[in-house]
């Protein structure tokens, strides 16, 4: 069998150690040189390889390639393209298998969450059909930490450490200043389907009585007499209140908050936002003095505060995903496994992709309180090894010195434009 | 001359380093231990005098007060309570007095910004006239980086890491998404008065084109157009903008963006937040998808990513401030001198408080670039210096180990209670 190339890119919301992945993937490839070719990157993703933009990784150094591993964001381009469904554009399919054939590639890394599980699986099974067979192998990653069979998703715990760290660093500022100053504190997170960013909040309470005293979940219905009822009783309790909410916290009908417009004591509604909802509930209702919080992607891209965990697993899947493809396997998924003992172990083991795409984990009943505003013990055991560890990039002036590709394009082979 | 011993307040707004000034103090007056008694605390600050709760500091171990070098927010609590004027209220300036005179204080280390350096004057004054003189030296403290004759404020320089580290990575963020998903993104900091916390922001542009593209700061009149034609054109150039935006931007008639209430597609009123504001203009004119992030106090309580170089002046403040009140100055604050080489190198010399109190430092004119939108080679090399170094918290099990203090009061002497 002739050598064939790779293809890797990276698909939708970046995180700070998606790049470590990318590591794992093109310094696993040049150790295997005897066996694969060139890794090839999509420049912005899987829309790279449709419009035939890609990126030479071998024109980058051994040391650029390394650095990859501390450098947050996509350094490829990432996209939010989902290829439709085959019967609605086969034509899509047909254009990244002839793209992959001009160039010699005969495997296929796409670094992402659910939706690019999905077109991993249809890529590897159309490809068998149009004769041109490839090894498609999906590296996970994904903040939202909902991919199923994988314990856990590279990705989320960076965020998740930076959001337990981010909270107990502003809950200690409120803290300090409740008796004449702000008495309730809310930090907005990423999670509009499933409250495992929210969650990771809770682990800043290490003692009774610590912040945060209340987490939203999307997984719970929120109901404003209670939520109202529960800050008033901490600041009456603890003199402040500190909230950590999902960005996905809705009504029982399935409104969101951030899209309810609660109306203001000036009578205008207000939008956009769970926080500043939330806000003016309490403003308007307690009249208690407020701050909040909007991390946004600043959650995600914190490289300089990621998990060392994190790292260390989005590197060994992409590590991974490259040992599988040269074992011959195909349309399967490096997955995270936990050990069973009491200190935390994990491995990498394959998870077939026919049972990945488009399935969404959701945060189990027994990781939420009862309560509903709380994490259990049961959730603290499970999320508190994927935040263990720091790993800080390199440092100049003051600033972590993050790495930039010089991006050479791999000269076009095919005539016809494709439009994306 | 007997004994006397002193007393400490944390004043306003807490930062990610004041604690440092704490231990400067506290590890200062026990290695002189000859000539200074204990270290009373204010508990939540100065109304903990005024309510004669005095936090004994003596009670904590060395190790304790160590370990405030690297606990961000208000160890002791602060307040946001400004003393009137003598004129207005006497009887609040005689109450602080007797109180120190009940607890034989005789050194009054006031750590706060300029209203702080204000009553930590009249004090002084005040004290003199009542024949129980004290020695009043302030201890600066302020994120706002606003106070005369000190080259800068211990507590700017750390958020000033957290906003110039922030920014760049969310800009890498949206950098390698923007071909196909957010455009433009906007993060809110600090500084109502001042633009010396946006102005930090300017620090992540490293090379010609890099974010962010656009700073707004409240010394610069908003400028509708212009400042919509510059999203413009740099979305055309760069594919992306970043913007870095004062609480305190503001139109030309001193109305503060944030407050301006700018009107949504749905014609609702959009209330809070520059970030938002700006978000809904840009949408609404420019059609461009965005994201915007609001740091809060997260900016200010990120201790985890607190500059080296803001560390070790915030405690060589604290140790000045009681080596000063043992010379036997009084009504002084320890400034921070820049030394004249071009390499960074600072000292700590004393300032005069009547010339001190309440005097705002604004951002000099030719720190700003000329059409507003960005800092000067001028500003940068006065800024890049104040977030030399990391100077990291210790960790366990993936989170700072911050620490907590028992608080033991020293028992109150005075019958009289004062109603603060």
């Amino acid at each position: 069998m002739a050598k064939k190339n790779a293809f890797y890119a990276q698909s939708g919301g970046v995180t700070a150690v998606i790049n470590a992945s990318a590591c794992g993937v093109i310094e696993t490839a040049r150790q295997n040189k005897k066996d694969i070719g060139k890794v090839y990157a999509g420049n912005n993703g899987i829309i790279g390889a449709l419009r035939e933009e890609l990126i030479d990784t071998s024109k980058e150094s051994a040391k650029t390639i390394a650095a990859l591993k501390h450098t947050p964001s996509g350094a490829f381009g990432s996209c939010r393209y989902k290829l439709k469904s085959l019967e609605e554009n086969r034509a899509e399919y047909e254009r990244l298998i002839e793209v992959f054939k001009a160039h010699n590639i005969g495997y296929f890394f796409y670094n992402g969450g659910g939706d690019s599980a999905d077109t991993c699986l249809k890529v590897s099974q159309l490809s068998e059909t149009m004769g041109y067979p490839i090894q498609a192998i999906h590296v996970p990653k994904t903040v939202d930490n909902d991919l199923p069979f994988t314990d856990n998703c590279p990705g989320f715990g960076s965020v998740a450490k930076y959001v337990a760290v981010s909270t107990k660093e502003a809950a200690m500022d409120v803290a300090s200043m409740c008796e004449t100053s702000t008495k309730v504190f809310i930090l907005e997170v990423m999670g509009r389907h499933a409250g495992w960013i929210a969650a990771a909040g809770g682990l800043a309470a290490q003692e009774e009585g610590d912040a945060p005293h209340i987490i939203l979940f999307p997984e719970i219905a929120f109901n404003k007499d209670k939520f109202l009822k529960r800050v008033k009783s901490t600041v009456k309790k603890h003199g402040y209140c500190v909230i950590v909410a999902s960005e996905g916290a809705q009504y029982k009908d399935g409104t969101f908050l951030a899209d309810a417009g609660s109306v203001d004591a000036f009578g205008h509604k207000q939008l956009g936002g769970v926080a500043p909802t939330l806000a003016n509930m309490i403003k308007s209702e307690l009249g208690y003095k407020y701050h909040w919080a909007l991390a946004d992607y600043l959650q995600r891209a914190a490289r300089h505060i990621a998990s060392a965990t994190d790292v260390e697993q989005a590197y060994a899947v992409g590590k991974a995903a490259v040992e599988m493809a040269l074992e011959g396997k195909n349309a399967v998924m490096p997955a995270i496994v936990r050990g069973k003992g009491k200190k935390y172990k994990w491995t990498i083991e394959e998870a077939p992709l026919a049972e990945i795409a488009n399935v969404e984990k959701m945060m189990p009943r027994d990781y939420i309180s009862k309560d509903g505003f709380g994490i259990t013990d049961k959730c603290r055991e499970y999320l508190a090894p994927l935040i263990q560890g720091e790993d800080y990039p390199p440092y100049k002036n003051g600033l972590p010195v993050y790495t930039k590709l010089k991006k050479v394009m791999v000269e076009k082979k095919l005539k016809k434009k494709f439009k994306v």
